[in-house]
């Protein structure tokens, strides 16, 4: 018996990086290639199609039902990456389009955040649950919402973004123009944001005044790890904000599990002990003391390449190549 | 040829409207008793069925598909009313199966906003949408969201309570205990909780000062429709908070139509105007000049008695007697 196969990709803005899984979530190869060293996208679809076939045909091209490509700023309405700010080509992108044509697989493209919620459906922490929010705690704060067993992609594709919620009134501006927004406070970038701030504002001894170089979230998880009063700090106001948050989505989706994907989400209960405290006092009584929040299982590589294959079995009843021209 | 009937039973805290209705919406024949007068719960659905019973057969009984019921804090999953406040019966009420057992009809029962969003999906504005909100504003302000093509009823069928996601940090004590909600500024008591604030904080004239009793939203309505400044500022500020959370929303679904349903929409252009300006203004750009925000054309008893009655549409594939004891 041959199991059927997916390919999955996760672009991102450095490095791309490709599997060829099977439904268990066993990866049988997997590689990458530089996304920031090509000028053209379309250089870019041919170097990925020339890694990726010669892996295809070894394990029996007949065996892989289609392409799943999990990619910043991906439509999966339009199968396209739109403005996208951290990759090397500018405007609309028909990617999934391009990679169909190249490779001859149906192909399905989203964003990387409803990438991973998809695969936690498949593979991870939300597999047989039918209402989830999984929220990606990178650069950005990215979002999927799951609600009836179904990924909410919204009427235009773009649902999902928790990260422009206003969460701090009259606060930091954010890239999108908006004022206060929940990534300008919980990310990578967001946290370090607080330190640098609160460094510049108080006096408060603390490790972190010993860092030359821009401080990074890596470096608050260090310091608050060994008790550091200011990165522990740091890390209760970030829950705080998030939490009151992540409160608000419960009363739109109540979701039974809330999970947490990327680098900030290793912090674990550094993040997690008083997020889940602030979470709950603003919950609504009805709500409390039955929503998990967890980190998720799947993590690094892998579970990018994961995500972007999970798109491809979610989807395997509309899998057929549709991009004509 | 002769059409199906669906039964439609609106439980309001003074009375309750019932109807028999067809899929077209039409009202074949409908009635009202009152809510108050009954100290047993099932005193009140033995008068229910009473009084609908010899019309059921009228129109004859092999018609009708079965009966939905929209209720204050009703939770579609158990088919009971939990905790209402407004009502005489306290606790929880399998009022579902009471009726089943009453009637012998196959019974379903979800809260007054949830009914009045699939209102709309079947009869009204969201005809054919497959991702829109409807938010009602009544006493309080309740809400239901529509995704995928259906109502997001949350892994404990306690969705959509956007009444109570924080509006304003450190703002009105809410009934929920929780501080600032959405419905403490943006419903019929929230807007008079506001005037009555203002007239009490500022010495700016108002026709609202002539008015002896207890000031109504509609007392606020008058007097803004006069042009009556103060009046005017509550609106505009109501807008601003209730166009704020709106967007917040849209960043979670990305709905189509945002259809507003009950006593403060009959407000029109002076609440919609301002509310359409808030909320494009903190809207994520992605999102801007394509959602629709409305007011129902579906109103008053009739509105509640469609909305009920589409439950049953809604669910026509599991219509079945459940409730086996």
């Amino acid at each position: 018996m041959t199991t059927t196969l997916a390919v999955g990709i996760d672009v991102g803005g450095t490095n791309t990086s490709f599997g060829i899984t099977d439904e268990a979530g066993k990866i049988h190869v997997s590689g990458h290639i530089s996304t920031a060293a090509f000028d053209a996208v379309e250089d870019f679809v041919a170097e990925l199609n020339a890694k990726l076939a010669p892996r295809i045909n070894r394990l029996g091209r007949e065996r892989v039902v289609g392409a799943g490509i999990g990619a910043p700023n991906g439509n999966f309405f339009t199968g396209e990456i739109v403005f996208a700010p951290n990759l090397p080509w500018k405007g609309v992108l028909p990617l999934a389009k391009l990679f169909e044509h190249a490779s001859g697989l149906p192909t399905v493209l989203t964003n990387d955040a409803k990438a991973a919620t998809i695969g936690e459906m498949i593979y991870g922490a939300a597999k047989g649950i039918n209402d989830f929010i999984v929220v990606t705690l990178g650069t950005g704060l990215g979002s999927g919402f799951v609600a009836n067993g179904r990924l909410i992609y919204g009427h235009d594709g773009l649902a999902g973004e928790l990260g422009h919620v206003t969460a701090v009134a009259g606060g930091r501006l954010c890239n999108c123009g908006k004022i206060g927004c929940l990534e300008r406070y919980v990310s990578a970038t967001g946290i370090a944001i607080t330190a640098a701030q609160w460094l510049q504002e108080r006096t408060t001894p603390s490790m972190l005044r010993d860092i030359n170089s821009k401080i990074t979230s890596h470096d608050i998880f260090i310091a608050a790890s060994k008790g550091d009063a200011l990165a522990l700090e740091i890390f209760d106001y970030t829950a705080s904000i998030f939490g009151t948050v992540l409160a608000d989505a419960v009363a739109i989706t109540s979701p039974q599990k809330i999970i947490l994907f990327g680098g900030l989400a290793h912090a674990g209960d550094l993040l997690l002990v008083p997020l889940r405290k602030y979470f709950e006092s603003a919950l609504l009584p009805i709500y409390r003391n039955k929503i998990q929040i967890l980190t998720s299982t799947l993590q690094g590589a892998d579970a990018a390449i994961l995500g972007a294959s999970a798109l491809v079995w979610e989807n395997r009843n509309q899998m057929a190549v549709k991009y004509s021209n």
